[in-house]
């Protein structure tokens, strides 16, 4: 199993080198990912290229036993490129160029800024793709860089949506420009939509898949190199979790596997619900083991820093991401660096250099994975229950939230959470995925929603599938126009329900909900409220409010061998998830084999074994009723009822 | 009596019109606002006018008895426009010109914009002038947009300023530009103040009277067309209640009647103190009966909607401004686009086009105000309070707010709401009206006060009418100087006072006052106190301060044959406005038939007849204490002593 | 004794002056300022210049006993200047050049601007070098402008770093240019670092050194001719207390003496730690008394005004510069101006002109000050307690405050304001003075600490001195590299502590710390928290939180013959510091001879007598313990054991 550091040799003198690989060896560590940042140091000049330091520090690090990763080094522009071709430089939104010197400073449209990156690719791709101690590559870094809004730009849009929509007639359609009397006869005439908030809504939507194309093309056109001139080699990108800028589907299809980077530890200490969700996002973009690229060693922040991980959490952040999935870890960084922007964004050593407690720490982890390696190898996380992840409805949500503080990771958040706390593993799908592997299938706020999808999930549930749906789902259609039927449109089907009206709740307002049947207890209910009318669905729970009182907030219909589930509203109380998450979980015939209290986690991969994590994510000892007579890998001994994790503890029990 | 909706054929498939106009006559609808956004579906290409299809939607509704308004569509330009002559767009302070692709994108000076404007204004009107289902016009739409930065509106600017003061040095004089250093020699030296709240408040409030003089201008050369194209039509415009950026006064003064557009349901329900204020700011432009341009029809936003209108609020929302001197409404919109930025702005029917609860209500609404036609035809509102409303104050105060939070619309709430709550009608009036009219003239925080309104508000108390002034009235003169007197300066003479010191009160603090006669009990002095010194006023309230015991907070004055009362603080409590309002009333011998309890609204119409409409705001029942043996309108029945209202509640009582 | 008012005699007619002068000699004053801002009323046209009209004020002045200080007027360029020379306007993040019509709008590389400064400095020096009645110069007014971001200051930016660094590898070395790929090859690529909060904060703070060399040299310039031109007067300039955006210390090089603007009105009355610190600061710049420029009035602001100073607050606020220092006041303004944006920053006069309370009471306050001064002349304020205040440190804490809410004033305040609760009197001083003349010396948050400053530290420390230091000293070199040293670095030495790691608190955590000996009782320990290991040093307060138990918080240590005292986080209790600087104090043998309660500030200025200044920040009576018999010069009458002090009350002290 590969586990390693972010190095960066061209931050310190050669003779400290030695030293570091030395101590790297002694961690247990075997990777490095090196000069994604270091373009400049490659090619100082237009042309001129100097691989020799990195060759140096490549078998300084080869014969520590330890592999490297190179970065192609697009994300920062040497100063000579900004200088020689301002063009390069993205656009803002006062008419302005970027001022050159923090990093993702691009034009992605930039025909002179890809020629330069596909130059610095093939020489870096010529040059290490015999070297023995290069296993891969990371493409740029952490792609997401603002749109750049030059002519260059806005002409390349016009293309893409040509190419996208063969005639103005079709795009006025699908934009709905006959509203506002914003009929185009030419593409010539299309604006760059430049404030979300107000722009067309269609034309919003577009921008943004556009924005995500010229991302997906530029790091194509790298791949296109890597490819030819280095077969042997795995290509990855760091991905940055929960970031929603980009359809992550699409930058991860041309590569070999996902990696991302994991920085959950910045507030009061509390359960990683999001690094968790994050986690199951990334294995879900190419349905396989991922990598953590950059994993948290330290404080970090570029004016501020944050809090240092206590004892144990560093190991603890770790693991939580083994446990779904990450088959290498590479701590970001090495050797906290004394200069630049990022002087606080602390690693392993801290800048004096010495081999302290968080190198221990990261030591000990790296150690315990190696003994691990046999038992994971080959296993994955497998689930019964899947999300619907899909970066259409963010960003159409994005744009028009609905009601207020709405967005589609916040309504996933809702069910994923309660099924984290279920102790219930969770894939993230698509759309256009095959339901019928799952038990269950949640869309949650899946607002975006087209025709076949429909048909899919109501076919689903008619098979016996377990269908949740919940408010603002399949309102509108993949151009981002309202649907003109009655919510849920075509899902009323299998939840047996009709919508003829809805409110938004404000901030200072709530309703009461109450179970009558299928739901006990009273709720608060907040933000937004379908006026549920039944067809056919059982009322779960109905409003208390007078203008409500005829309907209902959240459904159960049976549909042919299956259920759809409906919640027309936002529940305050974490309390009411977690009880319609177990209703579901007990329809399905879902059983946990270890049920975790409170503040600590488990996430079970699946090969030809089956391995349970369990994660302490508090700073109190925890005890889990667990199954007797497993063994405990860690420890090496053999479960009895009780099993007891110290604080951030961690446990990893062969089921 | 014109009732109707806001409609638009162009969102539509021809065959729906039919459906819609159809159902439209069977709520009683006689009326549609049409075409105001439709510039580009009549002039597709530049100087090429298709207007059939507008004939053809006249024609279906003109069959199912409903006539219409067009809105000439220069609220928003065609694309071609923009592509053509993009010197038409706006310019921003960033000095990029505004992406095309919203609305109101224009600059007012251009004189292509303006040209273009007339071109589509004749070409409708010629067209139109004939057609029988026409009744009228409504010009562009919302009057109002960020103000254009560029050469030409800042030349003209020029030109404007040189109308107005003649030679540089009376500019001079007026703006104070010895202040500073800022003495011009030339015209062309004065920037646009582009910053409100730094550059000079001379040239600040210049600048915005030469926006709105832009506006009112832009609007007269339309005006000019259809006065001669068509004749038998009237013009109106949809004004914006409270909006404050265009002296709403010059712009109704070309209009028949002024129309506005009303949407007070958001938050929390509450009363509707803001919706009364703005119709009667409204019916107080032109000094007569107003339309309803754009009633609250459902849940309105761009990106989130807001609450849906409660069971019985349309209706409330609307018998509301019927009440204060609606002659006309209009449902803003008969269905809910599925297309555009305000796909999320809810008309009756929702997306799927379906009559249903919101179109029932609106139909009853509809149906009543035919029934209830002949009783208040010729009727309005007449008030023997006047509250003076001063756009010259408005934005004097929105330059120099003097006490932090102070705005000219919350300093007239404080006494608007109280004479709400007290039952009583208010008429809205400018400086330069005539006073005698009225028993008790307001003038609260006119802060721009010219010496000869000063005179005649001397003269109105000395004559036997009732004035009252608060803080920070006649601080300044019409240029926003300072007067170079002791406050309140000429007003002394008859509110027997002067003020040598004041102070803002910072809102960690306040400051105890408490009557000394005329008023009782103890209040909280918040933002703002005048250290009243009388000079032959009788002090109300006096300050429990140390450093202010000496000073009067609140204090009345016999003078001539009438009272000048002031109240030199800002008072937390509402209970001592309601204590203040009712002495003033009693002074006035001013009685109300109905005294409404709290949440419930009187207003009375009156003409050779008296009708008083009787409002509840809230969702709880109400009873009304009642004159006996009135014809309750609505149910045909006789009142006794109380009149019981429900939810949102509506009666019509004939006195 | 020099007391007066700011004046500004081209605001008001001719016949007015008389009246003023005579009304300010009336007052006891004998001083004004004059023309800082009358740039167009000297040189209305280019080289056109017209002094008659402050020829014939200073004659009126004059004749009443007033001097005067005249102002050199590039504050504000006239309107003829932007529109001659747009260049000279400042170009903003936008790249629009600002709107003339401020004031501070100039460009300070531009060699037009420098030019027409020296042009119209040279012509005022030569007419006004004979006058009798003018006494001195103040350069400009409050320099500390935005930056100018134009190719002209980007051009002599890269001059000023080549001068700076010799070569551009020096430049890249010092930058830590090796960071993300930032090296250059040639000056002209170095980007304005516009985003201090992103950009390489090396480069941030060579952008804030420059600025403020930008500022020295102007003043330089108008400083070279005045010297020759006017060898008899003295030249001060109007500081801004605690602004942070110049470096002080070099601005004042070249001054006679430092002048400051005060305003300490505005919220909830309280005692006025900030103005005394400033006051020690402006002492600090050139280690000698300085003037009071602009003394508070009155309520000030531009758009909404403060409080009013409550009776007493006048003088009191007067009494405390005086007490720290201050051998001139004047206050600001004479009269409130009726026009442009200070309409509503108040003088001692209103508007109206009369003579009322607050000129009464600034006349009080002159009166006593012209009797005060045979007894204060050739005294200062003598510390034996220094704080190193370094606008180093402060820039770089601004550029990355490390932990959230950090800036190097807050921190020297939780020291700073212990000190004057204590009543004793602080020198403020800069990291290159000699530390040897103190008992105390106080580095609190030094984040930049060169090697020699750290070694003079330890040596003032080992022969015998007190050193606290407090978290965050001593992490920078003077590049804004993190030395890559283990924490504090060389001063380990004297304060015999280690740090290998640290934290941020995050605003919803705190930890709890108590005493371990030295310290007693518990505290909350919040925002930050070094993991302190001591060396040698003795823990007085260590953390109750499990992660740290084993590390201190607070610690002290003998070093030689003094000690090196360590606060390693920030607390929360005021109560903490006041203990700690008790033993600090009592460790030194520094006894007052005045303890002051509560709101009460005692500060003693030091010649061949001895003068205590008590002063009441509170609005109640304070008793105060005194030595007896001492002469109370303001009543004239000899102390008894108990001094009462009045609401904001003051007594002066012969001891």
């Amino acid at each position: 199993m590969y586990v390693g550091v972010d190095y960066y040799p061209e931050h310190w003198e050669r003779k400290r080198w030695d030293i570091d690989a030395a101590l790297m060896k002694k961690a247990g560590f075997n990777v490095v990912r090196l000069a994604e940042f270091a373009w400049i140091n490659m090619e100082p000049r237009e042309q001129q290229f100097e691989f020799g330091w990195l060759d140096e520090a490549l078998e300084i690090l080869g014969k520590n036993g330890i592999s490297a990763i190179l970065g192609t080094p697009t994300a920062v522009m040497p100063a000579w490129v900004a200088k020689k071709y301002p063009e390069t430089l993205l656009l803002q939104k006062d008419g302005t160029r970027i001022a050159w010197g923090v990093r993702k400073n691009n034009c992605f449209s930039s025909e002179t800024y890809r020629l330069l990156s596909k130059k610095i690719t093939r020489a870096m791709a010529e040059h290490f793709s015999g070297n023995p101690n290069v296993i891969g590559w990371q493409t740029d870094n952490e792609f997401g860089s603002p749109s750049c809004l030059c002519d260059s730009c806005r002409l390349e849009f016009h293309a893409w949506l040509e190419k996208r929509y063969g005639d103005i007639g079709s795009l006025n359609k699908a934009w709905g420009n006959h509203f506002w009397g914003h009929l185009f006869s030419d593409w010539s005439e299309i604006p760059i939509p430049v404030d979300q908030g107000v722009h067309n809504p269609g034309a919003c939507l577009d921008w943004k898949r556009f924005n995500s194309w010229l991302n997906v093309r530029f790091q194509k056109e790298q791949l296109d190199i890597l490819r030819v001139l280095c077969p042997d080699h795995f290509v990855t990108h760091n991905f940055m979790g929960l970031f929603k800028d980009l359809d992550y589907y699409d930058l991860a299809e041309d590569l070999d596997f996902v990696s991302w980077d994991n920085y959950p530890c910045w507030g009061k200490p509390e359960v990683r619900f999001d690094a968790s969700f994050a986690a199951d996002v990334m294995r879900g973009l190419k349905k396989k083991n991922f990598w953590i690229m950059e994993q948290t060693a330290g404080p970090g922040g570029w004016g501020a820093f944050g809090r240092n991980p206590h004892p144990g959490e560093i190991r603890n952040i770790s693991y939580q991401q083994l446990a779904h999935g990450a088959d290498g870890q590479i701590w970001f960084r090495w050797r906290t660096c004394t200069a630049g922007r990022e002087q606080y964004w602390h690693g392993l050593l801290g800048h004096d250099g010495r081999p302290l407690r968080r190198y221990d720490e990261a030591a000990l982890t790296a150690r315990e994975y190696h003994r691990l390696e046999k038992e994971i190898k080959d296993t994955t996380v497998v689930a019964d229950v899947a999300v619907i992840y899909d970066y259409e409805s963010i960003w159409a949500l994005d744009i028009q939230a609905g009601y207020g503080g709405n967005t589609f990771q916040n309504a996933v958040k809702r069910y994923y959470n309660a099924l984290f706390r279920s102790g219930t593993n969770v894939d993230m799908i698509r759309p256009s995925d095959d339901f019928s592997r799952y038990k269950i299938v949640i869309a949650a706020d899946l607002n975006i929603l087209e025709d076949d999808v429909a048909d899919r999930l109501n076919e689903f549930v008619r098979k016996g599938g377990i269908l949740l749906a919940d408010c603002r789902t399949g309102v509108k259609d993949i151009s981002g126009l309202c649907h003109a039927r009655t919510l849920p449109g075509k899902l009323s089907e299998s939840l047996g329900i009709e919508i003829e009206e809805y409110e938004s709740i404000p901030d200072d307002m709530h309703f009461d909900i109450s179970g009558t049947g299928g739901i006990s207890g009273s709720f608060t209910s907040v933000s937004y409220a379908d006026w549920v009318k039944p067809l056919g669905a059982k009322p779960l729970a109905g409003y208390r409010q007078w203008h409500m009182e005829k309907f209902s907030a959240v459904t159960r219909n049976r549909y042919g061998k299956g259920s759809g589930w409906y919640v027309g509203t936002v529940v305050k109380e974490e309390g009411f998830y977690d009880q319609l998450i177990k209703n579901l979980l007990d329809e399905a015939g879902l059983k946990q084999s270890i049920i975790p209290p409170a503040g600590v986690e488990v996430s079970i991969r699946r090969g030809k074994k089956k391995i349970a994590f369990i994660i302490n994510h508090t700073e109190e000892v925890k005890t889990v009723a667990v199954p007797s007579g497993k063994l405990e890998l860690l420890s090496g001994k053999k479960t009895r009822k009780k099993l007891e994790l110290g604080r951030y503890g961690v446990a990893v029990l062969k089921l």
